[in-house]
C-alpha cells in the first residue's frame, strides 16, 4: 500500500484515539472550567479528522490502489465508505447540524425542566429537517432512515429491521405478561447502605475475573457509565456507584467491561488501520449486553460471585439466599423510562422509537405530533400512560443530539448478542458449567475469535452469520428470555 | 487579523492543549501497555502542529499582515519567531533527532544500571552533533549556544549569561562554607512514617490557600512532579507521596502551584493564542521557585502553616518545636544530586553544567572527555569526589533527550524569582506579615498583574525588569539567602 496513505490512515486512527482521550477525560478527571477549553479542542481535533480524511489526495491515493490482500481490501472499503459518507456532506450542513445540536441541547434541558416539549419542538424539528437533508445528500433508495441507521449500523436496512422488531414485539408482550402475573419479587436491596469502596472493589474484582486487562486499560467513575477505546492496549470504562443501588455499579461494570473486552480484542496487527474497530455499534453493543445479560444475569454466573458479594456485605446480604438475589437481579416490570428498565421489556422501549423515528424521517409523523405519538404508543407497547414529558418524549438525549437511526442498534445488540452466546454454548456444552467455576476465558476465546479479532472486516450481520450461521433474528434473544423466566 | 490566520492561530494552541493532556495522560492514568500507541498519538499531534505551523500560507499570511494593535503585534511577534526556528529546521534534521533522542534514552538507562558512562557516550556524541548542525540551521553570531538557548529562552545569550553565573558562582561557595560551618540541623523527620492520605491532604489545603483555583485544574500523584496547561482554565499538577519523607510531598506540591498558579493567570482574552503562555521556561521556572523557596521555606509562611501540619501529624510533629522544623525544611549541604539539592547549592549543579554544555556544543570539549570534566567540575564547584556516574554525568535525564541550553533555565529561575519577589515585597511592605496571616492575594495579585497577565508580550528580562527595574542579576537571589542563612 502507498506509503502516504497508511500513514494517512495512521493519522487518522492516532486522532480518533486522542478524540477518546479528550472525552473520556472529559468525563471523568477534567475540572469544571475547562469546560469552553474542551470544547475548543475537540471541535479542532473533529475537523481536522475530518479535512485529513475528505482530503482529495486521499481519494486519489484510494483510487490508484490495486489491494493485494484482503485485509488491504477490507481496509480500502472501511475507509472508502467512512470518507464517502463525509464527502457528500456539504460543510454548510456540517455547521448548520452543529448549530442546530447546540441549541437543541440547551431546548431540551429547558424543556425537561419546564415539563413542556413545545420548547422543545421546534429545534427538534430543525433537527429533523436538516437530517432529511442529510439522508438526501448521502443517497437512499427512497427510504431517507436507511442512510441514516448507515452510519451507525452500515449494511443495515428498514426492510430489514422492521419485520425482525414487530417479530420481537409480538413474542415480548405474552412473555411479560406472563412474568408479570407472577407478581413482583421481594427487594433484598430495599433499605440497606451498600459501601461504596466495597462496591468498587467488587467491580475491579469482576473486571479481572472476566478477562478485561488492567494493564491495557483501567476503570473510573462518572456520571453516565461509559467505555472508550483509545487503542486496544488503551481502553477506559467507567462505573457509577450509589450506596443504595449497588445493582447499579456491578452491571454497570459488567456492561462496559463487555465493551471493554471487544476493544482490548482487536488484532494487534490491525492497531493504527479502521479495521481495529467493531464494524456497528448494534454488534459493539452486542459484547456490553451478551456479558452484562447473558452472562451477569445468570445462575451458574452467581453461583460463583454471590458468595463472594455477600463476603463483601455479610451485613447486608448475609441472610439473602441465591434465589431472593437472582429474582431481584431480573426483576421484570413494564416501566417509563428506557434505561432503567430489565432486559425483557427494553426493547419494547426501542421499538416506540423507531416507530416515531421512522415516521419522523419519513415526514408521515409531524414534530407537533410526536408528544401524543409517544403517549399513545406507551400504551400500546407498555401499557402505561404518561403523565409528564421526562417520563415520554423527553426523556432521552438522542434526539437532542440529533442522533436518528441509533435507537435500533441497542436491539440488535441484543438479538446479536443472544444469537452469538448461542453459539458459543453450542460450541462448547461445558459453558455453563464454567461460568459456574468463574472461568470466562472459554467464552472470551470464543468471541476473541468469531467477534473481535475480525474486527471491521465484514459486516456486523455477515460476520454474526460467519460466526453462528444465523443472520438477525429474534429466535435466540426468546428463548434465552424464555429459559430464565419462562 | 485575517479569519484564515486566526483560525490557524486557534488550532495549534488547542492542539498544543491536546499534547499536554496526552502527556499528562501518560504520566497519570495511562495503563502500561499503551506506551507504543500513546507514542504514536503523541507523534502524530506533534507532526500536525509541525505541518500546521510551518505551512507556507501561514507565512503568507503574515507577511501581508499589518497589526492595528499592540496585542497583534506582539502576538505576530510570537508566532513569527516561533514558526521561523521550525522552517529553519530541515525534516531529515527533525527525524534524526527524535531517532537519535529514542536510542541515546535506551542507552542512558542501560548505562546507569551498568554505571558505565561509555555505553551512553556514543549516542551522546550524535546528539551533541545534531545539535550542533541544528544551530547552525537556525543561524547565529558565531555562538553556537545561543541558538539552541534562544529554544528555551528567547533573547537570552551566552554574553549576558555567563558573567551572571560566575559571578553567583562566586559568592555562593563562601555561603555555602559558612553555613556549612554551623553544622547540620537536627532531622525531625527521621525514623518516622507520615500517612500519604494526610499528606494529600495537607497538599490539597495548600493548594486551596496559594489560590490555585481546583475548579480549573487539579492535582494528582505521578513518579516525577510536574505541571501542565491544557489551557487557562485546566492547569494539570502532581505530586509525589513518600511516607517517610513529607516534605517531598509539601514543596513538590508549592513547587509545582507555582507553575500552576502562573498558567492560570494568563489573560482569558489570550486564550487560544500564543500570547497565553510565559515568554520563556526560564521567567515560567521562577514562578515556582518563588513560591517554593522564597514563600514556601520562609519563617512567616510556617509561622501560619506549621500548626496546621502539626494538626495533620500530631504524634510525629507534636514535640518539635518551629524553629527546628525551620532548620530541617532549610538543610543546606554539598551533595551529587541536583534534584535533591537544596536551594543554596543548587545553582553550582547548573553552573557545572553550563560550563560542560558549552565546551560540548562549541566543541571545546569532547563527549569522551564529558565524564571526567563532570568529575573534575563537581570537586571545584562542591568539593565532591564522584565514585559513580548515577552521582555524576549520568544523573540527569536531559542529555538522553538530546536538551542543551535546557539547564540555565533552571538558574534563570532562582534569579528572577528572587527579582521578582523582592519587588513584590517592596510594593508590598506589608507581605511577610500577610504571609504569616495566610494570605496569599496580595502576592498573587501582584504577580497576576506584572508577571501572568502580559503572558508572553515581553521577552523574560524584558518582563522582570519592567516589572522590578531591574533585568537579570543575582543580588537579590544572594540577599534572600542571607537574609534566611546568614
Amino acid at each position: 500500500m502507498h506509503d502516504a496513505l497508511l500513514n494517512r490512515i495512521h493519522e487518522l486512527r492516532d486522532l480518533a484515539g486522542v478524540i477518546n482521550l479528550a472525552t473520556w477525560d472529559q468525563e471523568t478527571y477534567m475540572p469544571r472550567k475547562a469546560e469552553a477549553a474542551r470544547a475548543s479542542q475537540l471541535s479542532t481535533l473533529q475537523g481536522l479528522y475530518h479535512e485529513r480524511l475528505v482530503d482529495p489526495r486521499v481519494g486519489e491515493w484510494l483510487a490508484s490502489l490495486t489491494p493485494s490482500t484482503a485485509d488491504e481490501q477490507a481496509l480500502v472499503r472501511v475507509l472508502t465508505r467512512e470518507r464517502d459518507r463525509a464527502v457528500k456532506l456539504p460543510s454548510s450542513l456540517v455547521k448548520a447540524l452543529a448549530e442546530a445540536q447546540s441549541h437543541a441541547l440547551g431546548a431540551w434541558r429547558e424543556a425537561r425542566e419546564q415539563q413542556a416539549f413545545r420548547l422543545f419542538q421546534p429545534k427538534l424539528e430543525t433537527l429533523v429537517r436538516l437530517r432529511r437533508e442529510q439522508a438526501d445528500a448521502l443517497g437512499h433508495d427512497g427510504e431517507r432512515y436507511d442512510a441514516l441507521l448507515e452510519g451507525y449500523e452500515p449494511g443495515m436496512r428498514v426492510a430489514r429491521l422492521s419485520p425482525v422488531l414487530s417479530s420481537l414485539v409480538t413474542k415480548l408482550e405474552p412473555l411479560v405478561a406472563a412474568i408479570e402475573a407472577k407478581g413482583p419479587p421481594r427487594d433484598v436491596f430495599a433499605g440497606k447502605r451498600f459501601p461504596v469502596d466495597a462496591q468498587w472493589a467488587f467491580t475491579v474484582e469482576l473486571l479481572g475475573a472476566l478477562g478485561f486487562d488492567l494493564d491495557a486499560g483501567r476503570q473510573d467513575r462518572s456520571i453516565h457509565p461509559f467505555s472508550s477505546g483509545l487503542s486496544a492496549t488503551d481502553v477506559r470504562l467507567t462505573t457509577r456507584l450509589s450506596d443504595t443501588q449497588p445493582l447499579s455499579a456491578i452491571f454497570g461494570t459488567i456492561h462496559e467491561c463487555g465493551h471493554g473486552l471487544y476493544e482490548q480484542g482487536f488484532s494487534p496487527s490491525d492497531a493504527r488501520t479502521p479495521l481495529a474497530q467493531s464494524p456497528s455499534m448494534g454488534l459493539h453493543e452486542s459484547q456490553s449486553r451478551l456479558w452484562e445479560n447473558l452472562v451477569g444475569r445468570s445462575r451458574p454466573f452467581w453461583t460463583f460471585f454471590y458468595p463472594r458479594l455477600v463476603a463483601r456485605f455479610p451485613q447486608q446480604l448475609g441472610g439473602v439466599d441465591l434465589d431472593d438475589f437472582l429474582a431481584s437481579v431480573n426483576r421484570v416490570e413494564r416501566s417509563f423510562v428506557r434505561v432503567e428498565a430489565d432486559e425483557v421489556t427494553y426493547n419494547l422501549h426501542i421499538a416506540l422509537r423507531y416507530e416515531l423515528e421512522l415516521g419522523l424521517v419519513r415526514g408521515t409523523l409531524s414534530v407537533a405530533d410526536a408528544e401524543a405519538a409517544w403517549n399513545e404508543k406507551t400504551k400500546r407497547f407498555l401499557g402505561l400512560t404518561v403523565t409528564k414529558p421526562t417520563d415520554g418524549v423527553l426523556q432521552d438525549i438522542h434526539w437532542a443530539w440529533g442522533e436518528f437511526g441509533y435507537f435500533p442498534t441497542y436491539a440488535l445488540g441484543n438479538l446479536y448478542g443472544a444469537t452469538l452466546f448461542a453459539a458459543a454454548r453450542r460450541a462448547r456444552p461445558g459453558l455453563d458449567g464454567e461460568l459456574a467455576a468463574g472461568t470466562f476465558d472459554g467464552l472470551l476465546s470464543w468471541l476473541r475469535e468469531h467477534v473481535h479479532r475480525p474486527g471491521a472486516r465484514l459486516d456486523a450481520e455477515d460476520l454474526v452469520r460467519q460466526a453462528t450461521g444465523h443472520g438477525l433474528r429474534d429466535d435466540d434473544f426468546i428463548a434465552a428470555l424464555q429459559a430464565r423466566y419462562g
